[in-house]
């Protein structure tokens, strides 16, 4: 938000136009290299702890027409964000895509929504600029927070001084789409407990789970949100806490750990700035399906599929995760978190988590 | 959430329970009999402005095995909510669901959560009391509001004051599952304006409109949730403000202001409570996808099919709609929103929404 960082990003970008200009100047033909952005090309960075991209590289040259056109469209979004960065002002993916109807060169319009969301990642990549410092906002942040946190949020409209229990409604505190116009000021909290669902986010806050425990509750609202992870990720850099993921018992759910911990493929230019790799998955795991003996679904045949794929998935190459996806595959069944309420409603808050926090040495 | 209103709706639900008793001890069998919930059946209530159920009805009768077990649940669910008022408690529609694996009936638990969800509403319309007031929460609510407006709610922890424009951060004040928690204390703004996607709400939040123009700006994010709805019926009725509607142009969009206006077909038992029927619709409508030549993207069959259905449904019998439909059906195209970036970001607040409101007496 500070202009300096306004700044610093428009500087990144209009360095990208100006290398194309070389290009030209030099009597090349103008290109811009990109790793390659798949599954087979992200690989464990040992200093971070966290999945980046690979050797391999894909490059964009102007040498056919479609080339050319991709390299024309980045000069006119990299022109539309050095404006918007120079106003001060911010817009959503959306409407860059509408926007560049009104750009004078036809060839230089997105033909779908699709091209302008990439040619944003791309850009990111390429330039080491963030989404965010582009002032690119995403359509939805949606997350919550609640806990003993007093924060300050820069606003468009001044700064505000809010405590995330004290100073919010029963909904909590609305999480920015760029969490990084935060301040913490004071936090009483002792760890983050990150939850899947609404209705489990609102049976933790109605039982006062993050007053007793000095927890802050993160709502995730299933696969979070860009800004819900880089405000993780902040939670135990700069305050030292230690983050714990609360969802379903199914493999889509462990993909949610899986973003919040160790990024995901589709942005793991970004691992360093969003994922938090000392997060902790608490559960549902598999096998308290069994010591519980939860109500269940029977694993249909995505299900089946995608927790094979992650036993090949980089991310999840680890002895609790293959122990875990094989005991699922062997009972053939699923949970829902809010299946611990088939126990009584307090079950969760009285004994699920407290137990499962000692065993993981966080309280 | 007083202790007035548990009482009263503890006291409509034994009521129910009673009345089971009664047929029993008369030597009759036990039957509930409901109003058939079907597009044939609602109409519009003169008195209230707002479609309600028909005359027709539906017996749920203790004379089959199917009957008898709907009923004993039902006494099953009734006990829960006596208890969960009882100790001023809530829970989840799902919780529900989970819970009653507990019940020591086997035949009194549920199969299905749509089994449960269906008894629930069940019970809202024959004991007249509403699920909120059962301290049924849903899963989600998720809408949030930027405005000119000071509100005190009433949480577990305490009442809090919260302006929403003043103590809030850019996300703006989230919603509670159970607006009836909340008292307005102040209120500057001058009309309602609820946007459908979170794109052009952050839009018009950048852009002031709510300091400018003295609005509520609520967040919709699609179909709206009751509490949504609730909330923007009490912003008229209690504030005495016009409340708008802004939605993509697609028959979708249309539903979602249906469902403000006129109430759903699922839910016409609450229209009295949730519907606001002088809610108006302020675009995008077909005739601005013309007038301001926006992108589109053609009609698809579904798209067809629901406009049509659309011109069937009683609650669109206007000749406003009428036009418009037709005029979308002619055209063969639909826009969304944020289409309005194609003139520039600032269209929609300088120039779209000030001339529709001016248009509508509202400014």
């Amino acid at each position: 938000m500070s202009s300096d960082t306004n700044t610093e990003a428009q500087k990144k970008l209009i360095d990208l136009a100006a290398d194309f200009y070389d290009q030209f100047d030099r009597g090349e033909i103008p290109e811009m290299t990109l790793p390659t952005r798949t599954k087979t090309n992200i690989e464990y960075d040992e200093d971070s702890d966290v999945w980046v991209y690979g050797d391999r590289e894909s490059t964009r040259s102007a040498n056919s027409i479609r080339g050319a056109r991709k390299l024309l469209k980045a000069a006119y979004t990299i022109e539309f964000l050095d404006n918007q960065l120079e106003e001060d002002r911010s817009s959503t993916l959306r409407e860059l895509y509408y926007l560049s109807e009104s750009w004078d060169s036809e060839e230089a319009q997105f033909s779908t929504q699709d091209e302008s969301n990439q040619l944003i990642e791309d850009l990111e990549i390429v330039s080491d600029v963030r989404r965010e410092d582009f002032h690119m906002r995403p359509e939805e942040s949606g997350a919550k927070v609640m806990g003993p946190l007093l924060l300050r949020e820069q606003t468009r409209r001044g700064d505000r001084d809010i405590h995330c229990q004290k100073d919010v409604g029963q909904g909590g505190y609305q999480i920015p789409n760029n969490p990084d116009t935060i301040e913490f000021l004071e936090c009483d909290a002792d760890f983050v407990l990150s939850v899947e669902t609404g209705g489990m986010r609102d049976r933790l806050v109605e039982n006062g789970f993050d007053d007793e425990y000095n927890a802050i509750v993160v709502h995730l609202g299933g696969q979070p949100a860009r800004a819900t992870r880089r405000l993780m990720k902040r939670f135990h850099d700069e305050l030292g806490l230690p983050v714990t993921v609360f969802t379903d018992a199914d493999p889509w759910s462990y993909r949610i750990y899986g973003s919040v911990a160790y990024g995901s493929i589709k942005s793991a230019h970004l691992s360093e700035y969003l994922a938090t790799p000392e997060a902790q998955f608490i559960g549902l795991r598999p096998e308290d399906i069994v010591e519980y003996d939860l109500p269940t679904d029977p694993l249909s045949d995505s299900d089946i599929n995608a927790l094979e794929s992650e036993l090949e998935d980089p991310r999840f190459q680890t002895d609790y995760w293959k122990e875990q996806i094989e005991i699922q595959l062997d009972i053939g069944k699923k949970s829902e978190q809010q299946a611990l309420a088939s126990r009584g409603l307090d079950f969760v808050t009285d004994t699920y988590l407290p137990v499962r926090l000692e065993e993981m040495g966080i309280i």
